[in-house]
């Protein structure tokens, strides 16, 4: 009976909890699969050609773990590796040099730190973004990120702004959205903003109560979660932002972090134009 | 009296438990001077010019964690970093292309596994090792380690090999360590040779019952305890040396493996010519 099913179902797999038939051919089955239904996600791939050549600018300050560097990094020289793409990995005070020693690169990412000295370095027919610019598009929608640093143009006096860090604990993180974006964000403006903190996984449900909402760079949720809060923010129209876009933004460099995008992403790229 | 201390210890820091004086700034001395007391640790730091160019050839397989690439290879990039060495990260089938990107590298890394494939188009005149060979040298003593792979040639019918793995859990390691040492070895010598697996902490005392020693890449290791493994050994005249170098003499790619380190470390190349 058994039998007769089994040939009648040729693409099924019959495990056998009782005689331990085909548990591990099972697990293959199930990885393969769960591989097969990944949807194709890339942080460079599709910005750069196959064989091309990426210049990667890393800096080395006291925040870099010893002996490290940081995970977005890690997986931006793994993206390129699998696209085929490669990486010249360089501090920025050896930038010149490593630009000298190979012909016009298709891309150099840089730290956002380091931007200003970096966009001096490098000529201007070369292009130009941030790490934090390639993961603001990654983890989210940089259209609609881009679009809501906009926003900052119409802050008023009393305007709530909503500061959301996906992390619980991170002293470096914090400093970034407590001090130094509050901090830029007053100065550029020049109103009175108050703001609201949430961590973790407290995003509020009242978000329309909020002028803008400025969401860190989300490493530590994937894509598809980011994509939820951006959801919810977009279907009550309230404006939203990261780290990454908002720092480029407020340093007037995030026109020139967008060129890359132009070719393959108009929306993101026109509404800075 | 309390100040007539302080204006005589002027190197002292004086702190109160009590009023909570000068606990930050304990803090921050104590780590100051830590970092000064530790020992200037390298893997290419001192093989490699500064401003020198690496060529590094990571290839991407099913064992490579996705999104991720290898502690090894982050240690490495990030040791280039500290020194100003730009690191070109590449696949082996994008190798050609990248090296005639550049004029000649000063050295060529190497995942082991692609070795062959990558020594053919790597030019003669250029340096070529591979990652565990580079960290043999960082968490051994490289010059001890080449010398135990020569005992290979020694090893007679019964003898006792040991087989000592630093982590306790690692399914690929243990492959490398059960099956893939042994078999190559037995096929190399053509000898019976007896084996003995110990894993984590277990280094056994009467490690002059073994003939050869042949331990992992103590990547769970600090440098201090591999080397007073490596000590034990020496000092019982039973000769160890580990997976990388043990792998790279079997596969006959030790020779070119070392030449890098020909002009630095006379005593660790010299054993091989």
């Amino acid at each position: 009976k058994l039998e007769r099913l089994e040939s009648v179902c040729s693409n099924a797999l019959f495990v056998s909890a009782d005689k331990g038939t085909n548990i591990l051919r099972l697990k293959d089955e199930l990885i393969k699969r769960l591989k097969e239904d990944e949807p194709e996600e890339t942080i460079v791939g599709d910005l750069v050609p196959y064989n091309g050549r990426v210049v990667m600018v890393v800096p080395v300050d006291f925040e870099a773990p010893k002996g490290r560097i940081i995970l977005p990094q890690v997986q931006l020289i793994r993206d390129c590796l699998d696209h085929g793409i490669k990486s010249y990995v360089v501090r920025d005070s050896e930038l010149e040099s490593a630009l000298s020693d190979m012909s016009g690169p298709d891309l150099v990412v840089t730290d956002s730190q380091a931007f200003k000295n970096v966009s001096r370095i490098v000529p201007r027919d070369i292009k130009l973004t941030s790490f934090s610019i390639l993961f603001a598009r990654y983890k989210g929608d940089l259209g609609t990120l881009v679009n809501g640093a906009m926003k900052v143009e119409e802050l008023k006096d009393g305007d709530m702004v909503l500061i959301s860090e996906a992390c619980t604990h991170n002293y470096s993180h914090e400093d970034i959205g407590r001090v130094k974006i509050p901090m830029l964000l007053n100065k550029y403006t020049g109103k009175k903003i108050r703001y609201d903190f949430k961590m973790g996984s407290d995003f509020p449900e009242n978000i329309e109560e909020y002028a803008l909402v400025i969401h860190c760079g989300a490493c530590m949720l994937n894509r598809k979660a980011m994509q939820t809060r951006i959801d919810m923010c977009t279907e009550k129209n309230v404006k939203i932002t990261n780290y990454g876009v908002l720092l480029a933004y407020l340093n007037k460099i995030l026109p020139r972090c967008l060129e890359i995008f132009k070719s393959t992403e108009k929306d993101s790229a026109s509404s800075m134009e």
